[in-house]
């Protein structure tokens, strides 16, 4: 991990806890204990609880939008306590920690040269991590040891063995064979957009493209504001990814769409020829 | 802008992002990026969907409580990759980064030597803010904006060419001709009080004010304790205007009040006369 | 007080506020005008409206995560205005700065040696704290009092006379004549966990817990992953606390438990005896 000298170190924090409880406050004490000058950026503490994927789901999109060295650490973990391994990811300069359940999935599918390492109970022994109650170990191990990455006292390959994360069931949208882009609807933002899998590149690989939801063809445009009021629309959104809106309304309420709901997007050229 | 010397410089961010999203966190790594030590407030993001006018007078209650020398940085944008401007305003030593869509109207009325700035692509070129998204300028151009001038790296005249805001709907209550105030509930806040555009300085010079709501007589009070339990009352808040409040209850609920609903406040004095 | 040497301090924020409007971010900015390296650290603004012994719960099982010199501001405040003091206490090297409505009864009632001061208004004119609002103390008063506390720049024997604070209606689980643990639902967290008064030491006094809740047993298990998805369970927490929970499901919403309610600990082996 090579940051650049002149981006100051940051550490995110996403999670299934809301912001009603203090559980992502006494995270951050111990991320505060260990490195009290590091910027704390909550990515969302907002995801549906025990949903790993839609976190992956975020930070796979969010990751473009933070430089190399940032520590990301993502505590959906419904098998605390368990078997699960905790991990470190290093993928394209920058660190994810996170439980071994599938979080991770998307961002390995997308990233070919990304590494992933299982946290040994040495590691966090050398670095006086401890104890850990069997019911909190974004407190107790990850919180600790994204703070301690973030401060470079130690490399991702000094946590543990190479590991290869569990997949997750999100998959980026993919080619079909006649040519068409399939993917699905990931997560349901405050808006009402509904977020899909498909990258905003596979979309520019298509001559014409035309944006299916149950045959439905949605317009596609560049900005939310080009949308009529209620109408909905698709578009290439901030994180580069296809995206359901509507005109100053919510899609999501709209069309009825519920994250996992298929999304086509035809070659309208391709089909013409 | 002359900010007290001992004055820690500070950031605040208002936004419609609500915090279930990632939005806000990607707006402050933008921030960090550029001010690694400033500190950065959240007012709130807590503002319904593309309502900028309430966005607008928070600032407007709020800037009061904050330092010459503050920047506020305010993404309500509905209008986001149309023609809409974005302005830095400069009241009172503090500045203000928002889109061009009313959000600023209430503060440009009440202060009188205000100046504004339409930002222009030349200086955000010279600042290195560019490529910006179609759908995401809080992220692309306010909040490094804000980062930069906060860090004095840029004056609010170096931005762009003078510009006159657009005005809102929302009005400070005003004087009538038979001496009575008329304003009307801005926003209901979370404990369910009814916070209106009626200033304590306009309410000052009635001599016997009696604030009505629908004809309905409300008790002046000094504090929230004086009310007793489910009595709707009037007092003059911590941003020193006028709210309606109830006790120990939700005001907005008891007297099934909205944002827009007219509030009256007479002179008993002057009608006894 | 005597914080260690290399622990950073700290300052939590717990409220009733909520995140919707910008009254914590206003007590914010009160914090930073005075002490501008400090970590402020949310602990919770979710508390129910005007539910200060809520507050003090979660301060009591959150304390222990928090390192000497720490300064937690607390307002839960329906009486701001009247005459209710303004409480700073000192327990086991941290410090507690709340209204005097019971919300520190509970801490008090668990810490033998814990020392309370009420804040007085000769304190505060020294420290420039003054000209408050008659409806915000959280803000005129106790984040910035919190400030010069963190600071170091008074100790709390100085802020005025000692003071009783005022014992709330929550009990610490105790042990009954015929050996058994009496406590009650405390909280309800986000994931619906009910959190008890009873603590684990109290607990691991028995030889066999079983824990009753309107005499039903509910299975003591070491972690949120060993009950079966839909079971309630009982489990010792990250706070050391007795909890309800479910596998991967709201416990609250299956037991039908609100705040209040009793939960019993039986002790299986002296009723076998």
């Amino acid at each position: 991990m090579t940051a650049q000298a002149n981006s100051p170190r940051m550490i995110t924090l996403t999670s299934d806890f809301g912001l009603r409880d203090p559980y992502v406050g006494i995270m951050k004490s111990r991320i505060v204990l260990r490195a009290p000058q590091l910027p704390i950026i909550d990515l969302t503490h907002g995801i549906a609880a025990f949903d790993a994927e839609a976190a992956g789901y975020w930070l796979y999109c969010c990751r473009g939008q933070f430089p190399p060295g940032t520590v990301h650490v993502a505590v959906v973990d419904p098998g605390v306590g368990s078997e699960r391994s905790i991990l470190v990811l290093e993928a394209d300069g920058q660190l994810f920690v996170a439980p071994d359940n599938g979080l991770l999935g998307l961002i390995v599918q997308s990233c070919a040269g990304c590494r992933a390492y299982r946290v040994s109970e040495q590691a966090l022994a050398r670095l006086h991590i401890g104890a850990p109650s069997a019911t909190f170990h974004g407190r107790d191990i990850m919180a600790p040891l994204g703070a301690e990455l973030a401060s470079a006292r130690i490399e991702p390959s000094q946590v543990g063995p190479p590991h290869s994360p569990a997949p997750g069931r999100l998959q980026c949208g993919t080619r079909q064979l006649d040519g068409s882009l399939s993917g699905s609807v990931a997560v349901i933002d405050h808006f009402g957009n509904a977020l899909t899998t498909i990258p905003a590149a596979a979309l520019g690989a298509l001559g014409r493209p035309e944006v299916l939801l149950d045959g439905r063809r949605l317009r596609l445009v560049r900005t939310y504001g080009e949308a009529l009021a209620g109408e909905c629309v698709a578009l290439i959104n901030s994180s580069s990814m296809l995206e359901l809106a509507a005109g100053q309304a919510s899609a999501a309420r709209i069309l009825n769409v519920q994250p996992g709901r298929p999304v086509h997007v035809l070659d309208g050229q391709h089909a013409a020829n």
